[in-house]
């Protein structure tokens, strides 16, 4: 049975779908016939949109909605300042019986695809048998494989759906890839590859792949993916043998410093020129994203200048481009 | 005969070769017996190095010498407080009989290879016949394209030899090429190329050419390279005939907005995909080049911090690659 | 007949007056009954302030509506939320038989007597025979005059209101006349009043003079008003005989430095005393004009503190101005 | 008898002169045969320029010599890396015997018909008799008007010599005159024109008139210029019958504003139409002073182009200015 | 009889009781038939939270009702748009008949304990005797040491209730006396102490202690309370016989100085070792205690992480905290 | 045998001492009689200065002489343009028997008595059993300990000593403590002391401490000591069984953001009330030393000004402090 989308629910609308809990409240009656009576408001959503949800009977709830609990819903839309669900009856869906695609936007490449591109990368780049060995650890590691698969790259700015982590590492290889064609013989590719796959590795604890809004962990938040991933490497590296300490002062470093001022959240300023070349590729492949992010909203106003983006900073003008791809 | 070079200047050395004049001062001999006469102290350099230099008979200078000129000079060092080269005669070189590659410094690879590399990425990329035109009008225009593969793309920062201004623009170009493959589809191909090439055309009369410190001109200092730059590009395009409106202000807007922030001097911000990838590509080859040379400088100490430096605001670490590298 | 405002609007009025539209959306009825049936509604404005307009049946609508369009519009006002304006009649007005005073704020003063004077000062200011040419070549272009007497000077922050481009013209004017006095000898004054003229000349094409809120343009976005402004001026120059080229320069830089810094837009900042002269005159005219502005809607509040100005960064103080100006 | 300035002392030069002591320094002779010797080394100075001093006998030194001394000097100079003065007999200048313009620099304009120029203002622009009398109190205070007289308006950076403060002062009026003709019946007159002449009254303590440089006073550096002042005009206003708390809050509130922003050392930023007016007219003043400044110290080295001045943040481009005023 | 707290009130509820004014607004009836006539809005509230109140009749309101006034009144809870109370009567409190604490936040402790800790502080730490004395200047001024138990820090960040200052006073010369513990015999305690309690001062003329919202004075807004707090400490330092001019320069300094930073609203920064502690001290209670606000709202929430707090520029985690203190 | 120091070296004084090597540099000759031959010139210093010194023999050295090598020098101090000390003979000293206290400043406090202390606060503060055995885990560590004990907390701001951080550390600890008593049940003050004791921990490694001028390390530089420490921290917590996964978050990011904002090189924020309070006496102690060591510097002086601090961002003031300690 094919989903009902929140966007295409109207007063009058029979519902019976999934949709996932953004927010829930429980609230009294304000007349004074239902004193000390509660009522549950909810806020309802999928990848279309959201709508208010109501339960009037609260003895229907006998154990505690919570946000990012995805229910089943039979009610019907009416009208109160707005459209609202009133929900005749709900029940809780498992987490692994839950089509997260219904959900949360997705990168638009395959991540297997991606997957296999990174396996290349790694075995005709990253020469050096350590490095080597120590991606060969990661690799193997199903568990974060999966989670590297499916984690965003960011919440709210860039490569903010499924998949985007992986999306992003790869751009950022391949302009990596790309400086050292620029400048042959100045850089240790193996090592700028390497630092350019797992740059981001933290992100896959900074962000709770369990929850449909990208939600950070607490660790996310009072860590930071820089501090969590440096971690995660450390402990990889302990897995091979006779790793230099050079190479793992070299790749902490890069990690360390991969976002480039300490304003933005580096502890240390990029001092290798790996480190360096890891940044602005990283700031590159992050901002291009940005940008293109807020012109494909913007294609769907079909106006020639976006709203306001607050994170770039500036209104996005689409009126020449359109027309030249026209052609 | 090969030049005489600074670096190999002892005391005693006597000495008969060309320098440029890097500072001229006439100054009156302190000694009472010597009370209202005059000597001339000058710092004579070549790209090896500066040494102080002396003309103690004033009467040698029949007409000024001024800091640029190029001296042939014959004398001998002596010491006082540190080497000084005493000048017993010289004579003005005319500025077509100097080869300035013994004044200054020039990029490693050939202009002449450069510009058809050049040339090449323009039949293949701006398929566009305005832009194709517009760029063929610039190209004809003989005494710009000589400019253009002598300038330099900075006084102090980053390219700064002869042939810097075309390395540069290769590189970003370079750069403008692998984001349409990353993101193919979106953008306007031979426009953003077009803006590559044309970015920092303006440098062709912002820096002194005839100088050989990269002095900026008056109008470099006053204008600015950005808005030199966009007059050129303007007074070009009238010369295509029907070129639309659209493209001129699109590409306008490029060249206007490619130092990506008002405080770096560009008095509005990308605000269309193609100048907003220009910004960063130029971005990223400045900066990389930047960074090279602080340790190209700092390869020659052999030490494994560079000094400070103020530009990238760090210390740069060279120990790793340099084993790296040599494996 | 006398205009009907939008601020005398109340529940019950009859209608039939001119509005400009601010704002149009077409909207499904969400009562199943009129499933699939669409609506328009509008935000409807004269200068006193804006009411929601109302079209139930589209198919009055026989040519889209846009903003900035001007309607007469037959009606009646009732409430649903407030009051709406259901509209039974419209016709779209020609932009030539309307009258601009009912839509836009206009300056106090009179835009032919400020016309005169700035003609009387260039003519007794600007005695160098090339920048009197250039003002000439100026002044007897009527398309731009015409502008130039519309212009606001600004969209948000002061002077924005029709003629606000020649007012404070006029005031950099006098304020530059009055260094010319704290300081005599020391300036070119032909070309700093040359200066101060034509420093915001580009404003004529900034804002799109048709439309009633002053909306940007594309270029005026894409380039600004000092890029446009400097363009201007120099085609302006090419008909002049003999324009010295330092003059050229120095007018050039003042135009494009009258911002001040970088940040504040302008791609160099202020090198010569007449384009550092013209910075603070500037300055000082657009400032002044702000508190002012600020002060003026207050006086409506009868309170003695105006709201925050978050352009002004502060609230402004009105209780000791009043009482003194009674005496 | 004429002044010997240090500008004119060459190596063999006899001296009998008047200079103050810029630094003195109590130095060990090097030589073990004079183990355990002193001789003392001083920096003489006067608005010329500097030279070294030594006394070789110290016995010759009964009460010490501290920095701003001015001393008698006989003796001659000799050279011993570079010139120095050898002194023979010195003896100390009481401090009223002293001609302080061969010591500092000092305004073009007369002290004396500068404050009969401010006199003049007052009684046309101040008709509040409130305001009025306070002026009065202030100008009747002899010992206060002395030093209003003589006072700098600062230490580096513009109107930094003898009577730049009134010079400024008054600059600063004639500016606040000029808003009010742009802005007529906007302004309380007689309140803004008695706030710009006290805006600065605190430096006639900020600054130690008896030094011959300039320097703050402990209360200069501690308190700053804006608290002194607004503690002397309190203490002036409380001789005034009657004066209006209203008006004397509206006096302070310009005092401590004046300069502008909080970074710039105004704990509050103007928040009145006189405070915002008295600060912009301040800026107007001090800037194009400090601009002139700089223009006037380059035309000595007759370059287009004067030095880096870090205080303005570019360098100062004289080479239109010259010529037009050839004319 | 116990107060009636608006938090409690429902739909239906018939109220009694004293409520503050928030706001007052005449509007008219929108309706045709009611054409000219007017009804009062207002917010009501005390210190669990705000309600609509609604007087429909006019003519019940014979003198002016002003926000910040204290009203008894009769009526009850009905629905329009939410609760709204309709008023059937009601009559304004006298001033000294109003019980503050129903109002407004308060210190959790009595602020009579915590001034005997001042005084006791004072006689032990305070030994110099000009300070001394100076202490019991002010606190013999009975209207002044009344205000400093009551008045506020701050209006909205920290220690923002009643007898909030001197809760503030008294941690600051806590911190103070720790930090002389640290360094012995480094601080002149007397001073260091005597400064601590005086540095908020100012505050006292500030807010407007009459008010319930803890308004700022127009003083309070124009000069601050740095400003207000120097005046109050020089005039009481004038009662104090033989003050030593040090003395009151370096306590004049430590208030002045005591925000740190001049972006931060100190004039100039602390330039003396008690007054540069007196700044970290400031700001030591001030940041915890505002972190600990933040916290306690929270806490009422039960969720682990706290809104954004635009003051902090964060959200506060209090997951781990909680549990740790149950033990 | 008493240490001849180098403020004591005069000409002709003959010298036997250890030295520190500060700077080493092969020369050649200049004088053409001695072409192609080198001498070796150092700086050699201890804990008082700096001096120049001579190898006038190249054969002398057998070995290479680097930074950092202690030097037994024998020679005689002469003159050439300043003193020299020519060496005659000279012997590289053993790492341990070397006197560091020759070499480098260090606290006042004895380094043992302080960890006496600190040991004392763990046991009475840190009741919490997996944070104590964390904490002794630490203290059973030898080389750990003694590193700890001889660290610096920094290069050049304060507590720049042998024994620094301990001090420092001490110092935050006792500063934290006062914060539980000023809020008392707030805190998790096991949590809290034992951040604090190991905030700075990764300083141990981020200077070199076998160098006499506090050298950072290259992991130092490239990682900090906020990321170092927080390695050791999870490697010890490692060892202790069960340590609960929120203490160590907890513990970790106290840490981490101990810096308090990014720009000053902590990658998050404080978050937690411990990490805010710990931030904030870190501070405390930071600055008041870095304040009392410029005092102490200009106490030498003698003068009422420090010289300007770019640390501090300003000069100093001693006038009052001194003299009121005196009594």
């Amino acid at each position: 049975m094919s989903k009902q989308y929140v966007k295409d629910l109207k007063v009058g609308t029979r519902v019976q779908a999934q949709f996932v809990v953004a927010d829930v409240k429980e609230l009294s009656f304000s007349a004074p016939s239902k004193s000390g009576e509660y009522f549950i408001k909810l806020v309802l959503g999928d990848i279309s949109g959201t709508i208010k949800g109501i339960i009037w009977d609260r003895s229907m709830v006998t154990e505690p909605i919570r946000p990012d609990d995805v229910l089943l819903v039979s009610g019907e839309v009416n009208d109160y300042y707005g459209p609202q669900l009133v929900i005749n009856y709900y029940q809780k869906i498992e987490r692994n019986n839950i089509n997260r695609y219904h959900f949360q936007p997705s990168c638009e490449r395959d991540p297997r695809e991606m997957w296999c591109s990174l396996l290349r990368l790694t075995s005709s780049d990253v020469s050096d048998p350590h490095l080597n060995k120590l991606l060969q650890q990661i690799f193997d590691d199903q568990l974060l494989v999966e989670s590297f698969m499916m984690a965003p790259a960011g919440k709210t700015i860039h490569h903010n759906y499924l998949g985007g982590l992986l999306e992003h590492t790869l751009e950022v290889v391949d302009v990596c890839r790309k400086l050292t064609e620029l400048h042959p013989a100045k850089f240790n590719k193996p090592l700028l590859i390497t630092g350019a796959i797992l740059h981001d590795l933290g992100k896959v604890e900074e962000y709770d792949l369990d929850s449909f809004t990208f939600q950070q962990t607490d660790s996310g938040r009072l860590l930071g993916h820089i501090s969590i991933g440096v971690g995660m490497v450390r402990e990889k590296i302990k897995q091979v043998a006779d790793f230099p300490a050079d190479l793992k002062l070299a790749l902490e470093h890069m990690i360390l410093s991969h976002h480039g001022e300490k304003e933005w959240g580096s502890p240390e300023v990029p001092q290798t020129l790996e480190a360096f070349a890891l940044f602005h590729a990283d700031l590159l492949s992050a901002r291009m994203k940005q940008f293109l992010q807020v012109m494909d909203q913007n294609n769907e106003n079909e106006a020639n200048w976006s709203d306001w983006d607050r994170f770039l900073g500036r209104r996005v003008f689409t009126g020449f481009t359109n027309e030249e791809n026209d052609k």
